[in-house]
């Protein structure tokens, strides 16, 4: 079969984008149905006279967004059961509601950065992603969950056909308390615990409590562009506060009225500073003084590859004023979604009756699975095991670095998951390196690509790159930075040809760039 | 070990209760030190003359509520690893921010009546509940369930270490679109669809999205009282507009200015009637011209016993202003917390990037086992199963009324997980046979406990019993009756006790009570 394309190989936009949008109007329109077949990637490619892969990259994208399907031996069709006239009642849809958009709470002017969070469809043109956010895939203890699960739906399985408590099950409450103990220097009972699913719900809820139309929020600046945007869309002004490398500059903070101050002190996102002791017991005060609330998002505490782990806000706090929030996402997997607050006493009741309106808790099997890996001990053995692979890692970070570029100056690298880069000045500026990695298939992320806002509040934000690390392997690592230093190699000569082709390309080995 | 615990035998609070909170203020006291053992259930009946049963209720209630916890072979414990100061603490911030309260957008009124939503703390007094939203335990799919859980963690656990589609996995939202077609006459592809916690947190996506201070929102009356609260979290201004047997009465919505419309239309809870078609064509049409939205949660779609099953509002809608709500909580079982929305194209993008932002996607493996459990045709298999199960206990139900009670007066009987029973006016009304059914450990549920708000908008709502039976036996059905009937029987003997004991008992046998 022959499909309508026509190619513009002199546009700027790229002949897979080209390709994807006729495939998606087509769809739209009607002409391909619904259950229809396309042209298999070979007949395609053949027929546009463009490579396989860029017909392939196009296709993937249209199965990704769940336009199209792949059905194995026998093609890829048109997803759906829509049929014409289906279709031009949704596209008479559109129009029709268009007008009442403005009378609509829609968080859509974060559309124009993408999904807020940190999911990311697969991009495959990039072979070694320094996204943050990623987990290692292969840490994940497959074997130990499984069996058990097998345990949990053996034994309790009627538990799927229960409201359990929306504060989560008491099992794990009780060893989330336990564990905070030793751990965090938190002295806490299971009461105290109300289960969520992930950070994100936890900020979610605490959102959803304290913040309404106008209510001021302070956040650390820069900060994590899904919390802003959540605080956002409850009608909260969020108000950026500066960052030093002792975390948010308390002083700064005496000049507005707050209910929320939304922190990060054990590792700071994105600028991997650690908030001191000196910091923290300010904080407190301040916090007592003014009424206002500390969402603590103990974000990476789980892993402190040098220096001593802080006590935590909530452990120092003697008002209650602190709501403190953690997660499994790193130290098992963001699939889980799972993670934990400790709220004071007196906004209990409210937390839990908020959890069960907004989703009535989360699913058991996660929950109940999860506190069998933390009662046989699994969950501190595999987080020991975690710590030292995500050390060896970062130590590979530094040393590729210094080994392609000179001695490295980063942030935020002694813990945590993620740390901050500053290439040397001789390098271009962090959305041109993000550029030209992704030639040789690297993702390389600046801070607006990397989930952040409020980036232009650090100084020479335009020049750092926000590495994560701990999904790649040792190997992986030293090929992205030489990749990388190739590329600047390659650029290089680019640049300077009347030069003729004297500088080595060194894709294949090790260069210092000046 | 002694406890000083002192009971008064004439008090109206019961004896548990009194045991419950004279622990509760030992623990808070730092008497009772964490980590500290209890007298067992066995000493502390015989020290305070009570029966064993009465104390282990009291133990029941500490450990849910997590003062306390069993270790098997060890002993009762109070919980964590709180000491006295630590607890003491607690005690302090109560008082020093409870004047802060007000200000807080605490949605604590609802508290009053209990946790929200359908999750009950287990009620040791009660052998045969009634009660609503509960699933047959033995129906859950354990065997199947286990293999395909083992199947998606062995093949792709690494999507256990990523961010999934926050809209919820493509596999998953292709099946239901493709379910929706045959099942329900809905043209939507995997696009349309975003997969969300169950009911609850569909609603609250739609609320968020759409409610802020003050947004009127029609709710049927009477209606689901978790949903209700949960617009009021947003701020949003609940107006109850009067159903009839026919569902939602149209024409009482003109009185208003309307934003969204909340609807129940395949079994409206809780009064079980079914939208008809006329109605629905008027709504749509209402809908259309006022440029409200329609959230329409098609509860109990997938269990129709008796007559048609009419098109949902979405697949009648011709505007876009139908948001459809489902979940799986029935199917499979409320332990899963899955369930889908089908948002109109203009929609799809707020909806999609709200549910990033407010918990980034649900639990992978959940969401890969039911599209496993949906792919191999074990999905409807079962539902066929579970059918023709709760159509044999919705028969049970009738013929057991029938046989101790004259011949039932039921609504919503022809389809769904509950059904609404007005006894006949020689029994006492509902609260009465509430307390009467609860002496012989039967659980009956008047409209006030059983989850619904508005109630006295119905005729006669303080004689209605609403009664969940998918999850009881057929024996248990009859037996709940058998002793209701019995204690209505013992009931009448003891008012009547001046005609002697001549009114025949019939804990052990049917009676007709007139």
């Amino acid at each position: 079969m022959q499909i309508v394309i026509h190619l513009d190989s002199k546009s700027k936009i790229s002949l897979q984008v080209q390709i994807y949008e006729q495939i998606v109007d087509h769809i739209r329109a009607g002409h391909l149905k619904a259950g229809g077949i396309l042209p298999s990637s070979r007949d395609l490619s053949s027929q546009l006279r463009v490579s396989r892969n860029t017909v392939c990259e196009a296709y993937e994208k249209l199965i990704s967004d769940g336009y199209i399907r792949t059905v194995p031996q026998r093609g890829t069709f048109v997803c759906g059961t829509v049929p014409e006239d289906a279709m031009s009642t949704m596209v008479r849809k559109n129009i029709e509601k268009s007008d009442m958009m403005s009378s609509i709470n829609l968080p859509l002017p974060y559309g124009a950065r993408g999904l807020p969070g940190l999911y990311a469809p697969p991009d495959l043109q990039i072979r070694t992603d320094f996204r943050f956010g990623r987990s290692e895939p292969h840490s994940f203890p497959a074997k130990t969950w499984r069996r058990l699960v097998l345990e949990c739906l053996g034994g309790a399985s009627k538990r799927m056909c229960e409201y359990n408590d929306p504060a989560g099950i008491l099992e794990l409450r009780d060893l989330i308390a336990n564990y905070l103990g030793p751990s965090r220097g938190m002295s806490v009972t299971a009461e105290n615990v109300v289960i969520v699913g992930g950070f994100q719900q936890g900020i979610n809820l605490a959102a959803h409590l304290l913040v309404g139309t106008n209510t001021p929020v302070v956040m650390e600046a820069p900060c994590y562009r899904g919390a802003a945007f959540l605080f956002e869309t409850h009608g909260g002004r969020v108000i950026p506060v500066p960052v030093d490398e002792n975390g948010i500059i308390v002083e700064r903070l005496l000049e507005h009225r707050v209910k929320v101050v939304y922190v990060t002190p054990s590792h700071q996102f994105p600028t991997g500073g650690t908030m001191s002791l000196e910091r923290r017991l300010a904080l407190l005060q301040w916090a007592a003084k003014t009424g206002a609330y500390i969402l603590e998002v103990d974000y990476d505490s789980d892993f402190r590859y040098e220096g001593t782990l802080l006590p935590s806000l909530q452990s120092l706090d003697r008002t209650g004023c602190v709501i403190y929030l953690n997660s499994f996402s790193r130290s098992i997997g963001p699939g889980l979604r799972l993670g934990y607050m400790i709220v004071p006493r007196h906004l209990l009741n409210a937390t839990r009756t908020l959890k069960a309106l907004i989703d009535n808790g989360s699913p058991w099997l996660e929950q109940a699975t999860l506190a069998e890996f933390m009662k046989n001990g699994s969950f501190t053995a595999h987080l020991k095991r975690l710590r030292n692979t995500y050390r060896d890692r970062r130590d590979k970070v530094r040393s590729s670095i210094e080994k392609y570029f000179g001695q490295p100056t980063l942030a935020g690298d002694e813990a945590g998951t993620h740390m901050l880069w500053s290439p040397p000045d001789s390098l271009p500026n962090a959305a041109e390196l993000e550029a030209l990695a992704r030639t040789v298939g690297v993702g390389l992320h600046g801070l607006p690509s990397g989930a952040v806002l409020h980036e232009n509040m650090l100084a020479d934000h335009e020049r750092k790159i926000l590495l994560g690390y701990v999904h790649l392997t040792p190997t992986q690592i030293e090929d992205g930075f030489i990749r990388l230093a190739g590329a600047l190699s390659d650029a290089k000569a680019r640049t300077s040809s009347f030069a003729g082709a004297a500088t080595p390309r060194c894709r294949n080995g090790p260069a210092l760039l000046v």
